[in-house]
């Protein structure tokens, strides 16, 4: 019996809600010997961390360092070695795109050609949305016969590129050159079947009316392509666990991750305030919230420590507007760590608590790493957490007799 | 994706060094309240542990005692139960036998037998190395149709056989009748394969030969087959990590064992104060160095307590001599426990530390059993610690967008 069947025959239903609170990238190492977290004053964290179970967690296996994508599947208990998630398809999800199985996905991004068609900027000077609308409704006038051809705005000089026809191959490579003062690259097959060639065809063909279009546009005058990927369908929230599951995520990336496993996106703004108030908003609509927060990650990507020790207070601050609703089961957690002094994702295990009146209580004085090594769930795999909180919820039958 | 596939796609190159110090079987059992490595006078190593990732590994799973190979597959991240590398194998290469994909290789021990063909000692007195070397030139005079027939001397009693051929099977019986005062055993198929009754009629047919060829010979006048293995390759250092690697190792069996991965294997004398004086030698042609030290396994197979405690200080003392070089990642570990009170191999997790400028500090005060319970790397798997140590040199990209 595999993970999944075993979900599927001890889910129960019970009334218990759960939320996860995902603060990106939270996990650190020590600056003048604290972390960030260590660092953070958080008074309603380490309370609650002493009167729950509590740990740290390594992401995917140990030393591998998870991109978004990965980090999250292990997080919402999919294996990440299993369901690998193409970049173009968290694109698509992440505009709300209705995407069906066998569609190509992939990311594009505006740039500026010269004269001689080389990349003078590889995101054309971040445009404003609006232009980044009318480019697309421009790039949407192309018929190539046997696809279909959609194109959406993300933000900025950034779009997903959605083709929908048979047959289709994500063996492709990129056309983005990763460098000014050369032109975009063609998409070559990356293997030789037929599907694989035919579809590196097809997108050089579109490509050239693509140029032809845009050619008399400023600044945004061509498109780079990556992260190709093809859609499959990976089961849900609901079917594998019975969970009515909501995301209050401020980034498409993350509303993306959230409605491939089928939770409900809500309409948020990003940031703290925002999102807790939004949560408390939609309370008691379901029985699963997913709660992302991005800054700790984008301050740790900065290499600011003390930007990322304030987001972390921040957070902790508006902790209660969370407490205060009574959650059954309560996580907090990362989906990867991003030191600042790496100023990257990196494989360091993530701060971990798991609050609910079933817990075990560590008696961890603080949340933080060097503190959670004493913590009672030592060090746990990520993808085992989404079992644990359905355990500490009620939602799990016993196995066996 | 399984794990190599997974390495092999987010392998990279960096400049950053990686020296993996294996001190053999250097896990203990306490006598008066302390293990041979808690007893040990270690300041630099304690030292070392406190700044560093520290912890305990278990080297195959739970209570399983590891044989020298499985321990050291499992160390250089190759899974011990998918890659079974027979003792024979282990042999020839040990003597850096050029062994072949489909060769099938034995221990050998030289023998004495009496009049009456019964074995009066399994060891012949360990004969000096030139008779070994004598009694094997005789051997090769042996000439069987369709196989050729290759003995090379490895130390006192103790030779490799290899057969190259067609069609070879490993499932067979060994000859060693492990007690004196019984005839040899002849070789058995284990099963009613062609190839593997084949097989035992071929080295049945060339064990007589030898019977003929030393009867006149004292005191090594028979020989006892052991670990028959076919050899079948398995992916290089190179192929999964892009390691350039060598060995420092002092015996043969795991000069073998560095060399069945694709290691560069050193030409070295074995003992702490060589080796370590042969890799700040070739310092800086690798950029991971494997460097195996022997006697603490010795000593615990002994059991010889305050023998161990003194090989574990003999390497703290030239701990320095590594230190001094910086290498960008060191990992003190060992291949399985070997305490002195159990005199053998055991299941006992062994002391790890990992050090780089990306740990998190474990703030240790010890390098032993105990203190290492409180270690940030809880207790891993030895298969993990390659990625570890990948990952602390900058070897793996992300995974996932």
């Amino acid at each position: 019996m595999d993970r999944f069947e075993l979900i599927k025959m001890l889910k129960q239903p019970s009334d218990e809600k759960i939320v996860l609170l995902v603060l990106d990238g939270l996990g650190g190492l020590p600056q003048n010997g604290k972390t960030e977290l260590e660092s953070a004053q958080t008074p309603n964290m380490d309370k609650l961390a002493s009167q729950s179970e509590s740990g740290l967690m390594t992401p995917i296996i140990t030393g591998i360092t998870p991109g978004s994508g990965p980090g999250h599947l292990a997080l919402f208990g999919y294996d990440p070695l299993e369901f690998l998630i193409g970049r173009g398809i968290l694109s698509a999800l992440g505009v709300k795109f209705p995407i069906r199985d066998g569609d190509l996905a992939a990311r594009v991004n505006f740039a500026t050609l010269d004269a001689k068609g080389k990349v003078n900027d590889r995101r054309a000077g971040r445009i404003p949305d609006e232009i980044n609308r009318a480019m697309c409704e421009k790039i949407r006038e192309i018929k190539i016969p046997g696809i279909e051809i959609f194109i959406e705005t993300e933000k900025e000089h950034r779009a997903a590129l959605i083709l929908r026809g048979e047959h289709f191959s994500e063996k492709l490579s990129e056309t983005d050159p990763q460098k000014t003062g050369v032109p975009p690259l063609p998409v070559k097959a990356l293997d030789n079947k037929p599907e694989t060639v035919h579809t590196a065809e097809l997108l050089n063909q579109f490509l050239s009316e693509v140029r032809k279009k845009l050619k008399d546009e400023k600044p945004a005058n061509g498109i780079l392509l990556r992260g190709f990927a093809l859609h499959q369908r990976i089961p849900s929230f609901s079917e594998v666990y019975g969970l009515h599951a909501c995301a209050i995520a401020g980034y498409p990336m993350y509303r993306g991750l959230a409605s491939l496993v089928g939770m409900d996106v809500i309409e948020t703004e990003s940031g703290v305030e925002p999102q807790f108030k939004k949560f408390a908003e939609v309370w008691g609509q379901y029985d699963f919230y997913f709660l992302h927060i991005k800054y700790t990650d984008s301050r740790g990507e900065d290499g600011d420590f003390k930007a990322k020790v304030k987001v972390i207070e921040e957070v902790d601050r508006h902790l209660p507007a969370i407490l205060k609703l009574k959650p059954d089961v309560l996580a907090i957690t990362a989906d990867h760590s991003t030191p600042s002094t790496y100023r990257a994702h990196s494989w360091h295990p993530v701060p971990t608590l798991v609050s609910s009146k079933w817990a075990r209580r560590s008696g961890v004085k603080k949340f933080g790493e060097t503190e959670l090594l004493r913590g009672t769930l030592g060090t746990m795999h990520s993808m085992d957490l989404m079992l644990l909180v359905l355990a500490h919820a009620g939602k799990l039958a016993k196995f066996g007799a």
